[in-house]
């Protein structure tokens, strides 16, 4: 079936007399009870910066009788959803199921085809298959939004797409997930372990119970790979993102940190190398004192985008929550009624196949190594002679005698290194050299880091 | 003359293959000069983002003949601003003239009146005439549009107007001028004087020969103006601004502001009040520890907007600039280009008559005050009684004696208070009661503050 031959799309009409945009809602969870919400309390603003009232007729949800402190009954219910896509009186399919496959996909994939416009929350969906979506809503010319994926509550896929897009960018990144930064501040201002503050997290309900997507930087990838996207006109290939999360990382690692006026934050980064190729990558990062996203604590996101003509923006908020979420897809709805029809991707051109980025080997910058190690003579020569070896120019060595040794024999001690900005490739064979060392204690823990801008 | 019998502007197609949108520029200073180089350089994305190609076909500045480092041979030259405007070809007029009165206002209104999309920089024009130049572009739907206005390359607009809004807003400010936040900024750094910094500013051509629009508030006030409009859905009478500069800010003060946890920036802000009621100020501010706002140095800009969804977004970046403020400019030629068609204040209502700020006497919150005294014993408790009577609560009180007391002998000693939340007039009526003391020399320095969020 070519879409070619479907009715396109037509954007309502705006005026305050306007009939209602009327909307379905897929997906009951802490966001739709929190666009129910928000629909319910600012209606009249809505309305009035809408130029028509945004109206709920219809909702699906697993189940049908759980308590959700909203009032359903004024809602046509659907137990499926790709049914409620099919609701005639339906003019907009709001998508908040979540998830890259099953009953998101299709729904989302249905309505663009129906010529619906959609508009989600969902991350992992426009990660993995937005190329795919992205094509139907092009051909259909049918809205596809999704300001409330990337950093909840930050209007920052509209600052990228909109706001910046008379330059050209070169670095987009940030500080993309709560739950990880979260666990990072708290175990910085503490002094404990990633472990102990993990389940603290999940008893506050800041970390699920399965916390992987979180803390194994899941989340961050998906939330880079749209930013990228966006920033750099090519949609990115997912699976090509580098990813590293941060179990790894110890209480000694964020107080080394500090002490040399770093912050360690979970990064998505990425930017165009010297030779136009798109480098995406997530992983823990020092960010150095003075920088925008050392300041940022706690649950909240942060991103940084940097351009030819603009220099350098930040912009700080709410990454989740139902409350921050529910304005962004609100949001997104009122740019529908207004009949907004910036492409998805923010040109108007085919999105073509997705751009992978370049492996791990040629990423560039600082990095910080720390080695134990159980006996001290010679060792730092030995050390600095691997690095010198690979090529890796060092910047500055710490070592704090007076927490490790005792009693006159030499315990396991840490010693850190910062190097000069060079190849991963030459860090990752160095640190194998200094692996083998027979001095050296487990495996040497190396962080990347960005400096003062 | 009724413009509503003249023809409805008609947005532009949008397909990589559209004609051109055909651009006019009046006004070629730093900012002009800017959007030209900004649209030769990045032309190819700027096209495929806005779906044609923007291209200027006539300018109009004062002098032809000086050296602007851009070839202008390919542009119409206009002596008369106006002239450009009836230029059959102009599809846009961009206005970058500055001004509340004169060529600037005429252009823009004439261009409206005969349907040509206006965009402009121009903060002082839309602050003073925004409602007339709006209720024009209304009645002939033909976009006028800002966003380089207010802060520069940052999209604060088009977050606000858009980004927010399904939200109620009820607090938005921040730093809306770069010269006084160098000054500022480098007064804390350096400890030395507001008068040798200003000079140093200007040299550096960070301020203006006439510093006083930016140093007396003004322009922060014409960008408050705006954005209070934006975030309230409320044009805003720009008289009604309580507007205090930086001009009487000494090095004492920043040095017990630094020592107390604080930084001093000069501040726009606007807010609702309990009863709902519009509050617009323009001041020094002393800002906590922690706050978004407290980080921000140099001649970088930051808005925070707070609303009940949201929580709280912090936008920061360059405030000024050919580059950054270029961006902004065809970021909205841009949108003129997608067919946007957001209203003028956000809301598609009438704007009606301008909303006047609450008087100072009703603004609320903790309040820093510096008392130069010539004798101790007893001065103190005069003081607070002042403060008593008027019904102010004290919070802290701190006084340096290392630093003024000399040889037994009582020198001018500066006292600074901190008070609890206070309304501002019962903070006034206690300053006049401390003035009178004969123990006080000159005039007590009052500076309000904000708290961390």
């Amino acid at each position: 079936m070519k879409e070619k031959t479907m009715p396109l799309y037509a954007p309502p009409k705006r005026s305050a007399e306007s009939s209602p945009l009327r909307l379905g809602i897929v997906g009951l969870g802490t966001v739709g009870v929190g666009v129910l919400r928000l629909l319910e309390k600012n209606a009249a603003v809505i309305a009035a910066r809408a130029g028509c009232a945004l109206k709920v007729v219809a909702v699906s949800s697993r189940d049908r009788h759980r308590n959700r402190g909203v009032d359903l009954s004024g809602y046509r219910w659907y137990e499926q959803p790709e049914a409620l896509v099919d609701d005639p009186e339906v003019d907009v399919v709001i998508e908040l199921i979540g998830g890259a496959e099953g009953a998101a996909r299709s729904v989302v994939k249905k309505a663009l085809q129906a010529v619906k416009p959609v508009v989600t929350a969902n991350k992992a969906l426009i990660a993995v298959h937005g190329v795919e979506l992205a094509d139907i809503a092009q051909k259909n010319s049918v809205p596809l939004m999704f300001e409330a994926a990337v950093a909840g509550g930050i209007p920052v896929i509209k600052a990228i797409r909109e706001g910046l897009a008379a330059d050209h960018l070169y670095w987009v990144g940030g500080i993309l997930n709560g739950t990880c930064n979260y666990i990072l501040s708290t175990m910085r201002k503490t002094g404990r372990d990633f472990a102990e503050i993990l389940k603290e997290a999940q008893a506050l309900g800041y970390a699920e119970a399965d916390p992987s997507t979180d803390i194994d930087g899941i989340d961050t990838a998906h939330k880079l790979c749209i930013l990228a996207a966006l920033s750099f006109g090519m949609p990115v290939d997912f699976s090509s993102i580098y990813i590293e999360g941060i179990r790894h990382i110890g209480a000694d690692d964020l107080h080394f940190a500090e002490k040399m006026g770093y912050r360690l934050k979970l990064l998505g980064i990425s930017c165009l190398t010297r030779n136009g190729e798109l480098e995406a990558r997530v992983h823990p990062c020092l960010v150095a004192g003075g920088h925008p996203l050392g300041y940022v604590d706690g649950v909240f996101n942060a991103i940084v985008a940097k351009g030819d003509f603009i220099g350098q923006l930040t912009l700080e908020g709410p990454g989740a929550g139902a409350g921050p979420t529910a304005t962004a897809v609100v949001a997104d709805l009122i740019d529908v009624a207004r009949g907004s029809t910036v492409p998805v991707w923010g040109a108007y051109h085919s999105g073509g196949s997705p751009i992978r980025s370049v492996s791990r080997d040629m990423f560039e910058g600082p990095y910080y190594i720390r080695v134990d190690v159980n006996d001290r003579p010679g060792v730092v020569a030995d050390i600095t002679a691997c690095l010198r070896d690979c090529g890796v120019s060092l910047k500055s060595m710490l070592q704090e005698e007076e927490r490790y040794e005792t009693e006159g024999t030499f315990k396991n001690v840490p010693l850190v290194f910062i190097t000069h900005s060079t190849l991963e490739a030459s860090v990752m064979r160095a640190i194998s050299l200094i692996s083998a060392l027979p001095q050296v204690v487990g495996q040497p823990v190396m962080i990347r880091m960005i400096g003062h801008t």
